[in-house]
């Protein structure tokens, strides 16, 4: 029997994307080979990979000016690939730092340039995102870099920061919220997410970013650091993490035939409008959150007392409801409910909140 | 009908684990949360992790002065990590060059500092592992850094090349024959591998690190590039491939199961000595690697002319004999046959050989 899983990542997997993968597992599509064993040189992990990047392509809405680029290292190797690419010696970037996520991200490009902090709402424990008059570029930037969704706190941009000056590229850590609604990539000069929340298993990033802006990129690095490699080989210069880019095209061919972006968000909002409404007319448990800055995919909150929260989380464990404990930066509760969560996991979440409501009133 | 595999990597793995994983991706160990789905936090993904490093332990004989770190971004990813932790400015790091790997390696170091060769078999086109005596490190290397084994040209160190003067460590790139055989870690500063070969799938790198070495490794990097990040983590400093840590704690619980390395020595041997006996013997068929420096893992050969090589491999094919074509740069076939081959296949690529060279003569 399955559980509700609301880990923050990796997290769940839609259910028929984990029935095909246990059968690729033994003999991908009658090939006679497991999907783990297959080549990444050979014609059918080349066409995979080209079926992965069309996918991208057509449920991301991703036009050809992009690069799309399955890195390996997480999301935490690009808090310093972005800075060796694109930071250069007495060049200034920008970042927004609206949680744990942000704060690493310009942790690691400290320590390789120049950075400016265009907005923070560290004063609020990061319950708060930014309005826009709030963000300050500096005057000349090379990129402006945002975490749209902090996995920790529970905020989410509900639109990207405005557009940094002079035309300076917009970098998004989307990790926990890439695909989950429409993505205006225009708007940006590079996105990048790991794959373990809305799109596949740990171990693998998918990147979305302008071939002009990865050309622009230092030549003084060692290759693997350098984007374009990623771009010119079609992300296979050397060995990829094979199961994973297969992985990430299953579920976007889930998520294509589920209804594509629009669907998966439309899901976000139920889910995540069932929890929340519950939070905001309860006098036991409070969102972390401000209203404006909630987040659609982690929702962070908190009982009266850490008792009650301890109770409350050894009960949910025994209904199955899963990894719900919150992160201990912000304490409490956590569900983190992504593309592949289905909705009656909010529903059991409530029912639990209410039950265990009205049995402490 | 599962074929005979002889991808160089990603590779075959033991069957009794692909069917474990074919359960463990819907519920592993009855948790109601597939194996892809678990928190890297959570206390059953932490106890995998210790299990993890305890059978490297045990089945690799790697005592506690040696740190385990499952790395990302495949072995390439090392060839940039290891000179930017450990080659300083001013100093010089030593490379034997045996193969396209290693000619790899030391284009990355080169990038990053002074490198020394000090031994080359480009003039062979790598068909031979230079004698102890051919080994020329200069006079104060910071370390040395050899291939054990070179996947693509199919030449193989008997044993590692004599130490480095001054106590430099010897790093090894072993990652097409680490656990293959037993191996003399104390010899060693640091191994390291992509695991798609001996080990498990791609995206996950074993390596295996002395502790005082990694301390002393520059700290002026980005965390990730710090190999003391990954140690004083075991590993988790970021999200993990979760998966690619799984399989390799399941395979080598197999390689235990099975007699250990020395088991997987015994059948290496088996293996390459049906295939080279068959090449000493035949009039249509060569090998590429000198004698004495053949490769247990990946044999190349070639036959007399490329026409019957194209009629054997697409034989090779009809039979379920797969990944039999060789690399571009040597030609011809190649057979890769790592830990979780079965010594059947060898058996059955010596009888089509065979045949074809009867049907050829």
């Amino acid at each position: 029997m399955r559980k509700f899983n609301f880990s923050s990542g990796p997290s769940v997997l839609p259910e028929p994307v984990l029935r095909k993968a246990q059968v690729a597992v033994w003999d991908w599509d009658d090939t006679g080979i497991g999907i783990l064993e297959h080549s990444h040189r050979g014609p059918e992990f080349t066409a995979l990979c080209e079926r992965a990047e069309r996918l991208v392509r057509e449920v991301g809405d991703v036009p050809d000016e992009y690069a799309i680029l399955f890195l390996q290292g997480g999301a935490s190797a690009q808090f310093h690939m972005v800075p060796m690419n694109f930071l250069a010696a007495g060049a200034t970037a920008d970042y927004c730092v609206t949680g744990t996520w942000g704060q690493k991200a310009i942790g690691e490009a400290k320590k390789l340039g120049q950075v400016h902090v265009a907005c923070s709402s560290e004063a609020s424990n990061f319950a708060a995102i930014p309005s826009a008059d709030e963000v300050h570029w500096s005057s000349a930037p090379v990129y402006g870099h945002f975490t749209s969704n902090e996995t920790i706190h529970g905020v989410q941009w509900a639109a990207p920061p405005p557009p940094p000056p002079g035309g300076a590229p917009l970098i998004c850590d989307a990790s926990s919220d890439l695909f989950s609604r429409p993505l205006e990539i225009s708007r940006y000069g590079m996105v990048y997410a790991g794959a373990q929340k809305n799109l596949g298993p740990s171990g693998t990033v998918l990147a979305l970013a302008r071939k002009d802006l990865i050309e622009r990129g230092s030549r003084a690095l060692p290759t693997m650091l350098q984007y374009r490699t990623w771009a010119s080989d079609h992300s296979l210069y050397n060995t990829p993490p094979t199961f994973g880019i297969y992985l990430v095209a299953e579920v976007l061919e889930w998520v294509r035939a589920e209804g594509g972006i629009a669907a998966m968000q439309a899901r976000a909002v139920e889910r995540a409008s069932l929890v929340y409404d519950f939070l905001d007319q309860s006098r036991l448990f409070h969102g972390h959150a401000r209203a404006d800055s909630r987040s659609l995919m982690n929702i962070t909150f908190r009982a009266t007392t850490p008792a009650l929260e301890a109770e409350f989380l050894a009960g949910a464990d025994a209904l199955g409801l899963a990894n719900l404990k919150g992160h201990r930066s912000v304490g409490g509760m956590r569900a983190s409910m992504y593309n592949a969560f289905p909705v009656a996991g909010a529903r059991a979440l409530v029912e639990y909140l209410d039950e265990f409501e009205r049995a402490h009133r």
